[in-house]
């Protein structure tokens, strides 16, 4: 526990002195007229004209309702997209990222869930969409997604992450939160438990299942039966409507805390041969420094980094900040966060929002007093097995640097004197 | 408990049984070939040519990343969009609702929250928008949006509902669920605790607080200071993502579980001066049989409706259905809902889908076999005060029929021998 860094009591003006830095400037208020401009944001008005002149925007109606019938975001926000992640030849098989950096709370909107196609967004007519059973059960089945929709059914908070998500490889000094982290998202999904249809059904006994996508890849993956049995859903809805194309429109299979490719987008079969496939053999394995891959490796484990303040960013004047970000966990439950503000010398506890769900992002808090020195901001998350993310060096010690995958080191930002926010791993 | 709804067991093929007559028909597959086609689907495949045909969208690449970057629903779901409601002359004092129906789970998409504007929606610029905070303080102080943003934050799932919501004048048999409950909506609101920004200011006591919009109709409330200090919300941030302009970019107050005409939109000024403002006099009253009207009826009361089925909707074959709805109180948890379909002759417990949170929607379903006769669907929620949501009747004895706001009571909807669905309030 670092002396200088002990929580701000809630005595007046603590959280705003120092503030001023922040804004961009006086010269925003100069449109709202002298009134305004006289007056400091965020200092005290004594003496001023009040109120302060009305803004334009007050002047005229605005404009109507179902502007549009679906609505979109502000103009101001424009900058807040999914972005590519360079790395491959093609638009089609590649992958977006989530502005992880321009979120609060724990849902991710639909619209900047993250990505990754192995071939595209494929045009799906729900009514032309059918989900084969087969192998499983004594008779294969065909389902409609109206057959499918009268199932009992769950609506869950989970996170879905990309196995490739953070990077083993050093990334430069000036790579954002959504740069090195955003291949993971968040949302509210409702479906029909794979449970409640194979037992339906009258599945047979079998130690695996077979999920493919009806993409141009037809992305297949072998999924324990234990894990179907558990907490598999057929979703498809998300944050209370319909699937979103790029997330598997019309169904998708949901693995709560697995790798996301395992997630199968447009699920169109479940079966029980073959297995072996291409995204379990060469793709999807994770080779250790003895030349052996490790495979079906399944669960994301346990992450955290911050989201504010975070590559990129610039603070202000010296002051109070509150330090913000997500934490997660493929094996249920984020008990614990902690950050620290030196590099990993000291640590806190940071404040977890409730209610924290199992196998959900977890947003983390933890107020900060910046003095203006340059910081070392860390994050590392505890979950309810008692695993521990590990650092960096640790993890690279175990697994070496030849894998793509399942990266979960702890993330450093610096901050310099200027406020200037890097990447620091 | 009737035994005719006795809950199905997982035997198999108990919610396949009369399930085909929902689906389009056998015409849809036929695109697929006549593999599929010669396959019913949800039947039994014995003998028939497997797997079926590939649909054409898996015989060539789909569409690429980011396309758009904030990404939008499938054209397949371009029906589910808000809707104006018909009273109001103009589209900028004027109303849209939710669709209720076509939506599963509790979140409410962005781009689908209801809408209520008394004066259409101001296109702020959040660089240029300032909060005043004065007559609450020894001097006035104003904020900018990174102001606000810099203090310690919370995210929390809450239900906002307009107090017209649900009709107390009878409405059409065609009425929709989206008609008759569409304004109301549910989101993850990420802000800073009017707690916090008033207890940093160094807030004099008071009893009241103003909170005045900076849209055209410069909307003012008065709100008691013990909510305020209870669990208001200065948000900047809805399902992740900074507030869209209906919704009050850049800022909104949010009061949990109350009407949500006093979570001021585009709030620009919190003061003490004045209260017994035109929208709490002359509008949002309700008036009694006695000609005396209810003033400052702040909380919205428990209320469930049924979303599945709902009018408009059309059932097919007799068989397995499952009941779902939302329930919610402006008091706190929903701790039972109970659904009846004889009219309200005998109930059954639904099950609430976890975690159930205060003053925000919850998800309540039961499982039905319907018999293919005529039935009359209810439900009603109580909450963790101990308050029933009453039936009509019980309602309009204590309050008449003047009021236009707060109706709560009992929804039904009529299922004919022919499944379709209508409205029976």
């Amino acid at each position: 526990m670092e002396d200088d860094e002990a929580e701000p009591r809630p005595d007046r003006r603590r959280f705003l002195s120092g503030s001023l830095g922040v804004l961009g400037g006086a010269g925003a208020l100069a449109a709202n007229g002298p009134a305004a401009r006289a007056a400091e944001p965020g200092a005290d008005l004594a003496g001023a004209n009040l109120p302060p002149n009305v803004p334009a925007w007050m002047t005229r109606q605005g404009a109507p309702i179902l502007s549009p019938p679906y609505g979109v975001p502000s103009p101001f926000e424009a900058g807040v997209v999914r972005r590519r992640r360079s790395r491959s030849p093609t638009a089609t098989a590649a992958s977006s990222s989530t502005p992880l950096q321009d979120l609060h709370g724990i849902i991710t909107p639909n619209g900047l869930h993250f990505e990754r196609h192995h071939a595209g967004v494929p045009a799906i007519d729900p009514a032309q969409h059918r989900l084969m059973v087969h192998g499983l059960v004594e008779r294969p089945l065909i389902f409609g997604m109206e057959e499918l929709m009268r199932f009992p059914s769950v609506s869950r908070l989970h996170f879905i992450e990309c196995s490739g998500n953070s990077a083993w490889a050093q990334a430069p000094s000036s790579a954002t939160v959504q740069d090195l982290h955003g291949l993971i998202s968040c949302c509210e999904w409702t479906g029909v438990l794979v449970s409640t249809v194979l037992a339906e059904v009258g599945a047979k006994p079998a130690a695996w299942m077979l999920a493919e996508g009806a993409d141009a890849a037809g992305l297949t993956r072998s999924v324990p039966i234990a894990k179907a049995m558990d907490d598999a859903i057929l979703a498809y809805a998300q944050n209370g409507e319909r699937l979103r194309p790029e997330q598997g429109y019309p169904l998708r299979l949901v693995l709560p805390g697995f790798e996301g490719n395992m997630s199968v987008k447009w699920l169109r079969k479940l079966g029980d041969q073959p297995f072996q496939t291409r995204e379990e053999t060469a793709k999807y394995t994770d080779l250790m420094p003895d030349g052996l891959a490790r495979q079906f490796t399944f669960v994301m484990e346990a992450k955290s980094v911050i989201t504010f303040p975070s590559g990129g960013q610039v603070l202000g004047a010296k002051g109070f900040y509150e330090i913000s970000g997500l934490a997660w966990s493929g094996r249920g439950r984020v008990v614990r966060v902690e950050v620290s503000t030196d590099g990993g010398a000291n640590w806190r506890d940071a404040a977890l929002q409730e209610p924290v769900l199992s196998k959900c992002l977890t947003r983390f808090r933890l107020p900060w007093r910046w003095d203006g020195s340059p910081a070392r901001l860390q994050s590392r998350a505890t979950d309810e097995t008692g695993y521990e993310q590990p650092d960096r060096q640790a993890l690279v010690d175990a697994r070496g640097l030849n894998s793509g995958y399942h990266y979960n080191g702890v993330q450093e930002w610096r901050i310099a004197a200027d406020g200037a926010v890097t990447n620091a791993v």
